[in-house]
């Protein structure tokens, strides 16, 4: 058990005893008898993500570059500082969730940074899907004050958010896991434990790059079937009770029309955003370079998603890669 | 119902008829019930395809250009004849497993083919993997003979073949596909109805296109993670719970020691092999090519699986490019 | 010397006599002393290099598909009659330029085609670019007749057909080339002897994959840079000195700006289609996958310009790949 | 003028005026004449280089982490140092030539790095071949100290170091150009100024990815020509007169054969090896990736030598890729 667990848990042990005191005297379980959680980040998914550590009766300390994001927290209760520096100050959990390796580097090691008056003990979880080394940097940071970094990167997008149906990947020293799923059950349905600090990147990582390899090969494959004479819904039956299923075929199919409730369905709006997968891709073929691990076709994806931010797909789902690869109307 | 039908239909009915009356005479199932059956290609798969026949009770009229690939089949009550123009002699429905395009035009079309002598009505059953662009021109070239042709290449593999669990994708016109299913089903374990000719071998190369993108995609999202310090079962455990989730990563993982029974875990003998996968791959290339539909992903497998060819895993099973991208011993 | 050099040879001399006695009467150099010579294909191309070789004296004998096409060169003096084989019945020399294989085998082997009325001997010349094998076919059937057939496709556009100044890659029997390359010289400014029939076809098809890899590696290559900051016509001075000149940097530069006289300078209008581009990498594709040859790269490409063609550039010059692979106006 | 070339500048002048004294007494070039020059990484690239300073008579001041490498040029007259800040203790002028962008970084910012003793004026000089944003925060370190940072990578190998023939890519403040000329045409042939800090290594690595794609497809070209029966002299010739022609065709072709003096010719022993391109590459995927431009052929490369590495070519020419994609002996 790390001494940062150990320093923390002190603290729970004084919450739990409190605790064990209160269910005397009340009925239902107290709100107050949850410490605050910090929350950096409320974005399209740190919201909903903060929203539900509320629902839970976690008090909340807040923060966010655009003061108007918090506006929805605050009025549900949660306290609205200024700087991630004050969060720390005021909070010896924090999650944050961010959208990028920068901004996660400024709100942890910045001028006004968390590190900057984090408490010895504290749990540090990052829920932003950054490069893991950025992780494994912020972590040795944060071991250096006392506190404890993990990387917790989710998949699932702003629906799971909102119904806490994410799935959370977590990675950091093996002892702090079950105080980070304490936090992280109320915002997901999965919690997985990966391994040391940044193999929750890399599982994402991993993940999202072997999804947009399937949905570019289920595009692809759909289109090709259906030139040569196929009907898409019979093909994407064959495929899914064959080997060349995938996620992408069975349950997130990019033809329009053959399935219910897909963005395809629906002028590829909603869903997951070229744009952020590029993104993902990026990521996957940073880490593979730096690891000198050959990645054709990781690579290859993340060139495709690219040419399709730049011809104008950047907004839409990643699924209308069927759409870009297809024939334009009236074309031959 | 086409004139074809009609014409085998007759024969059948005595067939058929002649048979209710047997029923009354024999308490088991008789085999000199069923009109006798032709097989052209005995080979890996052919041979147990043939047995399966034998074993439902149809009598077979076989050839092979191996003579010595016949021995087994004879040996079990099959009547071996010279050439393809024989066994349409003898057989309205006739059954061909062959390697590639030629092999199926020299067997149709040759100057001893099966069109030589095929009857009018017969029903000409392709099991063969190759262009549908080649069973399209056989289906006008057996129509013009008053015979039916249909394609039905298979999926599953040599082990499939035997214990007759292979799933057949089925093209051509749909009347005649009760009379295909007849036989397919004593060889398979599904037999599906993909439309006009040609769509069956069209829903084999699709299957198999997408196949290849998911192995290698796999392959490589593993090889990254372990690299990345994600311990390989439990990343295939969070790609298989994630939108990751393919065959290739779920039933047919290539990393060795992820799962048991598949080739990865056996040295990537057995399976289905590089060479073969690279000729399928041909074959989906060939098909985009001239629809003009273009597969980047596709493509990349398919030079991939050919590099391999060229590096000494051609008869190695598929699976083995996660081999083939991992770094060699010793080296950095 | 083949037997069709010796009989085609043979007319040859009288004709030369004949030359010779002519020439004590006309001081100039007389229409009369050539034989005729057939041309089949009169498009974009085939236009202006009949107009080549009826300047150089030669009486021409012609068709199209399209009656509208010959009219240009029948004001010229060439006369023009209903089919190939009508053709063949008038010239033993016929050159073809036919847009592809299709009509390259209807042309020489379809119900009115060359070989139903090919005299022995006749020089069949195919300026088309097809695939090697389809050459080889048309080769074989010539022999049948008696006929010697080359492939000669051309490098260069409409502008080098117009002024002669076309490459030819001349692929056939070495003993008659001399024979093939007095009219073909006629034509163009090279005439290569590549080797066996195919071959010329062959060194067509893997100059223009190169050509396309070139193109649009200097495309990505350009446009990275500026994005760094490195002003064009300076990187394309840098690369033009260093190990990364090509004719695509250093002669057919794709950036709008860096160089005149070239598509890139007038909105990609004229020059060689995206679409002819694809065609020709879908070829160098067939005989790759055909011969097993891995071509990476090449395959890429191939995909690269099929997708630009989905996209809307099919008639844009091949150099607007820097286009496609840029961010469109307003987009980050 | 920025100050920092002011600061130097009047170095410069005292230099001059003792150097105008020093005339009269000797008759050959002085070596007192020049004030001395600080060298930082005395690799295969960096002691020829050094040791063309010296013969042009600058004293040099030298280090390396590895204390034999720096033997030769002590042999020779330079001054071995302990660490980066001792040179810039003695040196105002300083060239590094370092393996990668960490090593760049801990000698310019680490506890001994040049940084912590550079002289106010100091010109710096780096060229090694990095990520230019590395080379940005180090002109952005260096310029609060009062130094001056130029990127000035190399083009050419070994033996250009030698011959002092290397082309210099140089990025950074143009006033300070010249003085940095002054010291780089010592070494090299060609000195180029491309820009803004960091638009050197743009440069460079711009050429370099270039290179690779043209390599790879002269490889899979010739490879393909030859396999249709070409014969690849002649490929080669047909080729560098076409469309075709790049470098890696008319200057270092990857086929055993067809040149002379190249690896190719040398079972691709020398040259420049596939582990470094790979390196390149990397960089390059890394600026592309990081500015959002699509690099299709290019990440492509990236693989192809990234693949190459793993199975065994690391060591070997890059033009071995053409080994690499040739079928091995006895396989079909």
């Amino acid at each position: 058990r790390s001494m940062a667990a150990v320093l923390r848990g002190s603290r729970y042990l004084v919450g739990r005893s409190f605790n064990h005191g209160a269910f005397a005297f009340v009925s239902s379980r107290s709100m107050a008898s949850k410490t605050p959680v910090g929350f950096i980040g409320l974005g399209n998914m740190g919201n909903p993500m903060a929203k539900n550590l509320l629902k839970h009766g976690y008090p909340i300390i807040a923060t966010d570059v655009f003061p108007e994001s918090c506006k929805e927290v605050q009025e549900l209760g949660a306290q609205i500082v200024d700087s991630p520096a004050e969060v720390a100050d005021k909070a010896d959990r924090i999650i944050t969730m961010l959208p990028s390796s920068p901004n996660v580097m400024e709100v942890y090691t910045g001028s006004n940074g968390i590190l900057k008056k984090v408490k010895k003990g504290s749990l540090l979880i990052d829920s932003s899907t950054i490069d893991p080394t950025v992780s494994k940097e912020m972590a040795a940071a944060a071991e250096k004050m006392g506190a404890v970094f993990m990387d917790a990167p989710v998949s699932g997008g702003v629906g799971a958010a909102s119904s806490a149906k994410l799935t959370f990947m977590v990675g950091g020293a093996e002892e702090e896991f079950t105080a980070a799923k304490e936090l992280l059950s109320c915002m997901g349905a999965n919690v997985v434990y990966c391994g040391q600090v940044g193999t929750g990147q890399a599982a994402k990582i991993c993940n999202n790059m072997l999804l947009a390899i399937g949905m570019i090969g289920t595009a692809e494959t759909m289109n090709l079937g259906i030139r040569l004479g196929l009907d898409p819904k019979l093909l994407a039956k064959i495929l899914n009770m064959s080997s060349g299923r995938c996620w992408s075929s069975d349950t997130y199919n990019p033809v329009p029309g053959v399935m219910e409730g897909v963005p395809s369905g629906n002028n590829y709006q909603g869903g997951f955003g070229t744009q952020l997968m590029a993104k993902d891709l990026g990521l996957a073929q940073n880490t593979a370079t730096n690891t000198k691990t050959p990645v054709p076709l990781g690579s290859l994806a993340h060139q495709i998603y690219r040419m399709m931010c730049a011809r104008g797909y950047a907004s839409k789902d990643f699924s209308s890669v069927f759409a870009f690869l297809r024939e334009e109307e009236g074309q031959q």
